[in-house]
């Protein structure tokens, strides 16, 4: 039961231009600030993210909470997917799924979100999150979502 | 490539001691009390949770951020499988699903996390989010996960 | 990053015509045919298959194969989304996740798939596969998938 | 919620033996042969499958059936597990996620699996399914899988 889909016609924008969309709709999220979460990179079909750790994002055992990681690459996702989208178009997630594959104290987490097919009415991406603490790396979880482009309301 | 899971034996406890198992681990997730959660209810299979609206949990449009929705999905999940989980056991997500229908502003969010199978190595659960505002219900996502037991590390 | 969804307005059918509607689909499906799958019920907002076990749809253990279970599971919720669909429309899976609780020999398995929400441009559905063999039913996997309304082409 | 996992330890193998210790369990799967899927490509953490057109993994429209393909991905992403696993273990599905991008008729599907952790307890893969066809090469779907190893029983 699947079927193709077209691709979106999007206007290409200057870099910077791209980040300041992104930007402005990222600044509006009380909960992103909440977490402390900043935005670090977009590019057509990427976009980057990083939350430092703290007593805001932590579980039972102090490391980072799966619902931090789940939140972070949810919206590096939804903000890859945004970069694709008609000008004057926001985008909302249908659904993600997450598999976590470690937890860490301390450092910060990374979410790097890259779109895998932007249609003209469903986009998929994927979401990597990676802990960075002291010059080592680790992956953390990988995320799998759908999103649509929906009428922009602000 | 599936295969039958064994039940695991979990000796029965009395409501308050299952209550109290759970709030030990809820009250040390730094990230439930930043963003304001209240654990409700906790029996053998279940967990409810609130989340109040407030500008710690909302997205660029003014409502329930999705990934709020997501963590409180994530908990709600996880505890249910704690309930079914041997003593001095504790339950790790693997992964989870989850379906986005509606955000509302204001009002409150419940998540009621309900055990699906608890095998001896996986424990699967389900967990519906509810807004409830001025009396009225409504549906706004739909999760699916999958979480092992692990020992208890504090 | 989520958003409310408005219903799809569908005119009512008679259930004899909402059953034809979904078998002339379901009759066109070669691989459900060739795996030996039958339709037993449709409702609006539900459909149930039935799969008889054979060595068309078994595993290397000799079990009923994941896959197997997998397109019941898909076609089941599709189906439930069908009958909720605006007439002349079809639908078209964009994703589903599967959780296997159980795989068995023999007997035959079920899958219903229900309706969660019926949107205009998105519709969620879940769907339980259940093995019943010498009167006993165990359930065997737990879907949930998200669909689009598509024009029909043939 | 979410912990550390701790990396299987696992006897190297020869390609060959690897290559056949795939094909051993493969050729058992009565629904893979009933499909027409060939074994093409064995490495350590990778399996590549192939599946021809044919009117037994059709959808109502004549295109390659969701379920086909979430067949190949789920059995792809499963021996690329078990070219992971401890020897005389096997695994097994806990479950998956697959988004459709694209249906297409004539050609062939072929899957690539990768395993992306591999954990005593939990083995985490993705697969992707392409259409080729006439030298063309399209992206049909993206699974992400989590498998645990269990004991071999035949």
């Amino acid at each position: 039961m699947t079927s193709a889909q077209t691709p979106a016609s999007s206007a290409p924008m200057a870099p910077d231009e791209l980040f300041r969309r992104v930007e402005a709709s990222f600044l509006r999220q009380g909960m992103m600030q909440q977490l402390g979460v900043r935005l670090l990179r977009v590019e057509p079909g990427l976009c980057e993210l990083a939350m430092p750790y703290s007593d805001r994002v932590t579980q039972q055992q102090g490391g980072f909470h799966g619902g931090a990681m789940g939140a972070l690459a949810d919206i590096a996702g939804g903000y890859a997917a945004l970069t694709m989208a008609p000008e004057g178009m926001e985008v909302t997630t249908v659904e993600y799924k997450i598999n976590f594959l470690a937890s860490f104290q301390g450092g910060e987490l990374r979410a790097v979100g890259r779109v895998l097919k932007a249609g003209k009415r469903i986009i998929v991406t994927t979401a990597e999150v990676v802990h960075h603490a002291a010059g080592k790396i680790s992956t953390c979880a990988l995320m799998q979502q759908t999103l649509v482009p929906v009428a922009k309301t602000y």
